[in-house]
């Protein structure tokens, strides 16, 4: 099988999108990701004299990675001066990165309008530029900036700066959708025409595309197909605008659907997880609807797909999920009826008789209506098949709780929680203050029932979301709660619904931890 | 000019999308926003017995739509019985709507395995389904449901299927990648083949993706290049696992990147409004990176992008952003230099000095480091900028204030909030129901300076948005606020940014208002 490599540029142009912004020390974790991924090589930024870039590329030098190679990028030289004195490429090659990725124009307007200068100079920039690399050692991508827009101007002149760049050594020129415009046709033409035009033998080509036109994966797939052997981009499509082209789509249709060599079976199946990872070292929610790798890809909802997945799965789905690490999924749903309450009252270990299987979609569509979804809180879907089965058992009692928060001019905001509770016949009542209200009233909560309770000392919040639902209506809308709790073993989420941000946390917080303390057979819940 | 045409299934197929539901108004506000768009057919769903689609129909029946055709769906006959004596089909040409939507089998697995009939009786399945429609003066698109993976497993059988339609009277027969799988190649091959096999002159054809492989909109424009003239979607690209393929991403595409007829340029030009206003009536956050009408889909953020747009826009955009009604944006954030800080501080009609840009650079990059987003928040950004120009108000001077949130058994959650200010030497203390603490707050906020602001009355807080920064921290995380605010003549954002839930909504209030009470020489704001 033919080899195609990835090359992440999430540290770089993924930078550039909205609310990215990464420490040292995450930007480390998202090498490690990508390089477990099996990332043949990530660009790690410019090696600047910034004391940030510099303690990154001092800590990646010594970074022990399983297989990838490590790019600093810069741009060509600047004009009327000699690579070996500018300063930009002097920091470049003083790098301990084996390799550089060197941008520099491709297009007519670009040279004429943006960095003004002759269309001689701009190629003698390339080719010094790549050169002088070389010279001192290092492999060279040259990314061909706004070449498919130069193409279309003029064709000429976009091939001969390409051609400049192999004949100067670069080993590979990428050839960049840099506005993201282009289509795929139109991709693959211009990609087979430079393949035409160096000839075989000659530098290999490259693809960089932004996802504008919404067409960014199916443009790098298309130069693939053009015979581009290097794919630029970022998991999860980070980047300015409107995303670099998600390597996270690309990967897999490369691999399963392209027949291409680009990771091993094991990296690929570490694909979700490592797109979720990535988001969460950026601090990004994941996208439910994304690709392959979605929470959603593989949920199936209304009735007939659920039916025809049940029969043959390959009837609904386009591949296998777990050949990506991702995996099926029945949702609970205002569409869902009682076939599937009773399916997923089994996996939950629960008898549910027809009966009590019909009260509860009859309270599932009421209270979906009302604002809830199960989809991402299993548990507090579980605790209301419970209530209908029968099989539910409060954890207490609630006589009252109070919380309030105060602050004074200049002063920090302070708050406590006060709660009565009652737990097998006897009142407790106990206060705590917190960072927040919710806060607050999860460590009084716990401090009230935690001698009866002792297993909730490992039961740890993990991740609290809040959703206004009807954000039109100012602060007056209603309010849904993500909770996800975890106790060492297992990984649940629980919601709850209402005007009041305080009332909508509390439901969350007491399924939470009514869910972890309900007698069952057996421990299997997933989220 | 070729003209290809649009038919939008937000109604029938974007239903399945987690978190679609909608009541009948809303329904109506999707049509009439489609129908303004320049959308030929609208799918509105099954015209079933069910009384909220029965209304539905009703309502549709009586709207006077500028152009759009409402289409009903519904599947092919049962098995074993003739059209006359189906009962969905009767209730399909039952309907006002002119034209239905037939879904049937085209793939072999499917007809072996999920419908299990004779491949001879789904071919008259489809032929007796189509001619009774017909029959009964409907206008007729075939749906070939799974056409792509039939195609693969058993072309010959596939075609038959698309025949079997077409000779029976459907006016368009619509090749379907319903798994969402197939790659932009093989759909303009299985697309040509089927147009080659049917010959000029037979029934049109047209393409009805999903984005499981990130290509819905690259397969869409690839069958239109194949000769398809008919694009079936969703704009915003709703729908079951990773969404129908993108009409609002399609359509420009199509009209000014491949040179088709499809809406008027004025009808495109709504394009960006029209995708807005459609997911707030379905209550979905918009995504900004979305191609072409995302809020950050012109943004320019780095400084060398920022430079060449400023030179050129053509050399950073890949077309006039204001065809499809979206805007360029020169973004605040950590990369602005001081050159964007006094740009910026122009367009709020402030004068600032070397010395304060300086100190508006240092005071953005410490603040965006501890979560603070402006580019959402515009209005706290200029109060930023205010602050270091010296010519920032405060509104009143805060003593303190407490919110106190009690919950008895059973009972409902009761929230007030008492305040203390200050304005012009004068104290007011003011306390305030509210159904959650921060809309208490705001109540007595207003209470208490009301009689000194006057025009506060008018002031609308239209939108809030609470997103956890850590979401890894549980309850302990630090939270941001965005507040949307409007008067009637304009519209701003404020953000705050705290661990403490109460105080992070206080400081966004606190901007919303005081933002509208600055002294300005002009009102031109926008957010």
């Amino acid at each position: 099988m033919e080899q195609v490599k990835l090359y992440d540029t999430t540290l770089r142009d993924g930078m550039g999108g909205k609310g990215m912004s990464l420490s040292v020390a995450e930007k480390l974790s998202v090498v490690r990701a990508l390089d477990g991924l099996g990332v043949q090589f990530i660009e790690a930024g410019f090696p600047s004299s910034n004391p940030k870039e510099a303690e990154l590329f001092e800590r990646l030098a010594e970074l022990e990675l399983k297989g990838a190679t490590i790019s600093a990028f810069g741009m060509t030289r600047r004009r009327d001066r000699r690579a070996e004195d500018d300063e930009a490429l002097g920091a470049l090659v003083g790098s301990f990165a084996p390799m550089v990725c060197l941008v520099g124009k491709s297009s007519l307007l670009h040279v004429e309008k943006v960095i003004r200068v002759s269309r001689e100079e701009n190629l003698a920039m390339i080719a010094d530029s790549v050169a002088f690399c070389r010279g001192e050692g290092k492999r060279v991508v040259f990314d061909a900036e706004h070449f498919f827009d130069g193409y279309r101007e003029d064709p000429a002149y976009a091939l001969a700066c390409v051609r400049a760049a192999a004949e100067a050594g670069a080993e590979n020129v990428t050839l960049c959708d840099t506005n993201g415009g282009s289509l795929p046709d139109f991709v693959a033409a211009a990609t087979a025409a430079v393949r035409a035009d160096l000839g075989e033998g000659a530098a290999e080509l490259g693809i960089h595309t932004h996802n504008d036109a919404e067409c960014a994966v199916a443009n790098s797939l298309a130069a693939v197909g053009a015979g581009a052997r290097l794919v630029q981009g970022c998991v999860n499509g980070y980047g300015e605008r409107c995303g670099n082209a998600n390597l996270a789509s690309i990967l897999p249709a490369l691999q399963l659907k392209m027949g291409f060599a680009v990771v091993s079976a094991e990296q690929l199946a570490s694909l979700t997880q490592t797109a979720h990872y990535l988001d969460e070292v950026c601090n990004l929610a994941s996208d439910p609807n994304r690709a392959y790798v979605g929470r959603n890809a593989f949920a199936h909802k209304a009735g007939m797909h659920a039916a025809g997945v049940a029969a043959d799965a390959s009837t609904f789905e386009h591949f296998d999920p777990a050949l990506v690490g991702n995996e099926r999924d029945i949702l609970p749903s205002e569409l869902a009826g009682k076939a599937t309450i009773r399916s997923q009252a089994e996996g939950a270990g629960l008898e549910i008789d027809d009966e009590a299987a019909t009260r509860a979609v009859e309270r599932l569509k009421e209270r979906e209506h009302r604002g809830y979804h199960y989809e991402a809180a299993p548990a507090s879907f579980e605790l209301l098949l419970r209530r209908e089965a029968g099989v539910y058992r409060p954890l207490f009692k609630l006589e009252s709780f109070r919380v309030v928060t105060e602050k004074r001019a200049g002063g920090v905001v302070e708050t406590e929680a006060t709660i009565k509770v009652e737990v097998d016949g006897e009142r407790y009542v106990r206060v705590a203050e917190g960072n927040g209200p919710v806060n607050a009233l999860d460590k009084a909560l716990r401090d009230a029932i935690a001698d009866r309770y002792p297993h909730l000392a490992e039961i740890e919040l993990t991740n609290y979301k809040v959703r206004i639902l009807d954000e039109a209506h100012g602060t007056g809308a209603v309010t849904r709660v993500l909770l996800d709790s975890a106790d060492g073993e297992r990984e649940w989420g629980t919601t709850g619904v209402s005007e009041n941000i305080i009332e909508a946390s509390w439901e969350a917080l007491v399924d939470s931890l009514e869910f972890a303390f309900q007698p069952r057979p057996v421990a299997a819940e997933r989220e």
